[in-house]
């Protein structure tokens, strides 16, 4: 019997990720909320930062083992659970693929993370205004590159016709992008792509709404 | 015979990380130098976004096929070159070595990045003071990290007695940090593995300094 406990927040776009990945292969795990927010942190907790030491959501523990960061769990999840596949079989378009997640998963969701917003808010005391021209700066150069992208490469999803990681990774943005109020309507693939995946019993599962530590 | 290019600057760390898994590999290559300050920034002229377009380095062309997001290269560099491996064959230390990547990948580089601290100095004004504040901030919470997982993982190198990918991305990452003029004495582990990774050929060849476009 293996085991898979998943700790993270409702909220936080990479532990949506995972969670969408978990339900995609049809998985069991226990569920362990981890709030960013209570007591300054629950993700700064001295036992947490021994399966996670950087102190970030989510954690996976498989077996006793813990992995964190969203897309090395997700390649774990493929290599240790083969059905299902969300990474295509062909070596290039795998690693246009990759490609793509690293675009959000290095370039935009950083930029937008609590712990930076937190940083210019403390630190740099910036307005409500410039905080909105942050996000919005990173966020919209971000899914026009993206944008661009699917223009070439999607199908009824982002890569063809099937299910990938990269949709995994842009759904979770599009919802945060949705909560910073970032106008969308210059990106109408992203939109449409969107909107197919929720469709979907996985992407439900998994979303923010949808968790035992949602809070309005 | 197959070709690659890589579009890339010395300076860049996310392009001395390919150069290094090019070089560990015995790979020849094209070096095309995208210089990002010179008349604004070559990455975002309009033949290099064809190319990229998210308008970064480095982007790999392999036979005609172009690729970027430097986790997404050394991947494939993996999945297409196999002599010289740098990701581990057992699936849960690889599944450690790229989250130790991604550590430095989406958490440090993202706000190191030159595009950031451009912002924050022309959008908000920063000081000089400010930005060495931001960069000993993520930088160093970022490098405590990294050192607590070494404590337990390394031998010769970051994960045992082998090169991994987390070496390819750890050294670059330290060379941008002693740029940046951070404190490393606290890392007594991630001083001596970038020393000892030093040594190596691989490594050297793709030192920013030996690069045909470098510039003191």
């Amino acid at each position: 019997m293996s085991s898979l406990v998943l700790y993270n927040y409702f909220r936080s776009s990479t532990s949506y990720r995972v969670r969408i990945g978990l339900h995609f292969k049809n998985l069991d795990f226990e569920y362990k909320s981890v709030h960013l927010l209570k007591d300054g942190g629950e993700q700064h907790r001295a036992e947490y930062r021994q399966l996670n030491p950087i102190g970030g959501v989510p954690t996976l523990v498989h077996n006793g083992k813990p992995i964190s960061q969203s897309m090395a769990i997700l390649e774990y999840l493929e290599e240790t659970f083969p059905q299902n596949r969300f990474f295509p079989k062909d070596i290039y378009t795998r690693a246009k693929v990759r490609q793509f997640c690293e675009n959000i998963n290095a370039d935009i969701h950083p930029l937008q993370n609590l712990k930076v917003t937190q940083y210019l808010e403390k630190n740099l005391n910036i307005s409500p205004e410039q905080k909105q021209q942050w996000l919005n700066n990173w966020i919209s150069l971000g899914l026009q590159a993206t944008e661009r992208i699917l223009e070439n490469a999607a199908g009824q999803f982002c890569f063809g016709d099937e299910v990938t990681a990269a949709d995994l990774l842009l759904v979770p943005q599009v919802f945060s992008a949705e909560r910073f109020q970032i106008d969308l309507k210059p990106f109408p693939n992203i939109q449409r792509i969107n909107l197919e995946c929720l469709k979907l019993d996985a992407f439900q599962k998994a979303h923010p709404t949808r968790q035992p530590d949602y809070q309005a």
